[in-house]
């Protein structure tokens, strides 16, 4: 990919990170989508002055549904939401979240909005892009904006689409087997097998790919397994770069293991679809919250089979405990990343 | 008007001004609308580190128009050309000058967007009122985005009308008068007379009534006489503070004197009709550019029954008649504030 020479936005200074205690940050790259990935920033902002998100491209629903399909953008809500995440803790960073966070809504009451629902921060960053031409250097001055503590990047610089198998039961309680289309219709679609994303030969975004390499630990997830976890495993060229790094990988499990796509699914069953996708995947470590695990021993075994170790950590919102609390999982993060 | 304790942005710094020469900026306040102020304030920003500018809040047209209809806000497009014209002359303040002016459009054939023709700008300011719900202070954080070389301020902090009565001529060659309302249809209208804005006794800005108070000079145009210049003295509040402010008040008269508005007045009758709306208002210089004034003697005439001295100058751009060079506009400025 040749060099850009579109006007790149001023470089944020690195900050001190709370006791990093380290000469230089560890650098991590996170790769995940939505409110998992969001979480996942706001804690390890807090624990690195090097991060790198990268984001999935194949959402299709609401406010980036229709900025897709009007204007054939990359999705751009997870990469808003993950850049609001990273935005500097002052009154100017956070100004600027709630702005690029802010929803539209008609304030006449039987007067429907043109904008109903649409975040300003998708126009935004959808403005950048359609200004510069250049999705990574838009998403840059979108950060500079936030004063962001990092950088977020999308898997690849088309908007991709998402498909896989569902399995249900028909009316007359036989099993039967549709290919559903679309992460939006995916995410709540039930039982999913053979998921894949189109097109097929896409390009991963190569600034992603340098970030993975290198990483000195890249973290997947949390979040949604197959529509925000996997992708990143779906997309050749970044998958390649996932498993070739040098960089230690830490699998972050979700709190609430029985989401619509998922139901039904363990633990330790994630973690054997997760080898069903790329069985060739080596994990550091994962991290798990124990009060989620029922059979902490087979979880564990899972875990080892990826060659993975286990930290048990509790990660959870205490009034709110399908949420990540950022500080606590900054907490586990630490830790991980001493080792 | 309570102190309002929303969040404000960092302060801009006063920049150095090319060729002021004094070692206190002239405050300058500019009222108007359109392009006509945002063409002042590229002029003014050159001249002077010390600058605000009042604007109209009459408009119903365009993007403006239908986020006023459809939120109940002050329209924002006006404000957002003053600030974009106000932006910091950066590779910052460009790109996000740039980003403010730009237009959403359908890129599929066929798809109408629901941002069609929305100007990101106007959105953002909107976002900035919904979070704060503080007209000035949204439009303070908006000139910060912009590291704005001055502020920008609503006449006042509610959505108004204005509505006139516009003779023509029916099917019978018969005189008519009918009142039009709303300044999209007034502006296009034809010959108007009795220019009012509603709702009547609404309270102006007080922080435009107290730039007018405190600056050094109030500037008048240029911009659409009716719909951007005039009302700013049919709000009594703000007509008031002009007609009472210690500042010197410069005029600086249209290029294309006979645009749809004011279809074949003369130069010299723009000022009677100033004169008609605000009798008792002295003017001490007015700023013409000679080739659009027939008769010299008559408008110099004219603009003495207000009290003031003309100064012929050329501001037009060379290959453009009808717009202002914002350089020459500066110059001639320059040579106004000297005095």
């Amino acid at each position: 990919m040749a060099e850009s020479t579109t006007a790149r936005p001023p470089e944020t200074s690195l900050i001190p990170v709370i006791g990093s205690g380290q000469r230089r940050s560890v650098k991590v790259t996170a790769l995940g989508g939505g409110h998992g990935l969001s979480s996942s920033l706001s804690a390890l902002k807090l624990v690195t002055g090097s991060l790198t998100a990268v984001v999935t491209v194949a959402d299709d629903g609401g406010s980036s549904g229709l900025l897709r399909q009007e204007m054939d953008v990359v999705p751009p809500g997870d990469l808003r939401m993950a850049l609001s995440a990273l935005c500097d803790d002052t009154d100017w960073g956070r100004t600027w979240r709630d702005a690029m966070q802010h929803r539209f809504s008609s304030s006449k009451e039987g007067v429907p909005s043109s904008l109903e629902n649409h975040a300003l921060g998708n126009l935004l960053i959808v403005t950048l892009w359609q200004l510069l031409d250049d999705c990574v250097a838009g998403l840059d001055w979108a950060g500079a904006l936030l004063n962001a503590r990092g950088r977020v990047l999308p898997m690849a610089e088309i908007p991709m689409v998402i498909e896989g198998e569902v399995l249900s039961v028909d009316g007359d309680g036989q099993p039967v087997r549709e290919t559903v289309r679309g992460q939006a219709k995916l995410a709540k679609a039930g039982t999913i097998e053979n998921v894949r994303l189109l097109p097929e030969d896409t390009e991963p975004c190569a600034e992603a790919v340098r970030a993975v390499e290198e990483a000195d630990w890249v973290v997947l997830g949390p979040g949604s397994f197959y529509t925000s976890l996997l992708p990143h495993l779906l997309l050749p060229g970044l998958r390649d770069s996932i498993m070739q790094t040098s960089a230690q990988i830490c699998l972050v499990m979700n709190l609430d293991l029985n989401a619509n796509e998922t139901r039904g699914m363990t633990a330790a069953e994630h973690l054997l679809v997760l080898r069903e996708y790329a069985p060739e995947i080596r994990v550091n470590t994962v991290i798990s919250d124990p009060s989620t695990v029922q059979d902490k021993k087979v979880f564990e075994d899972a875990a080892s089979a990826v060659g993975a170790k286990v930290l048990w950590a509790s990660v959870s919102e205490s009034d709110q405990p399908g949420v990540h609390d950022p500080l606590k999982l900054a907490a586990a993060y630490k830790q991980v990343f001493k080792h």
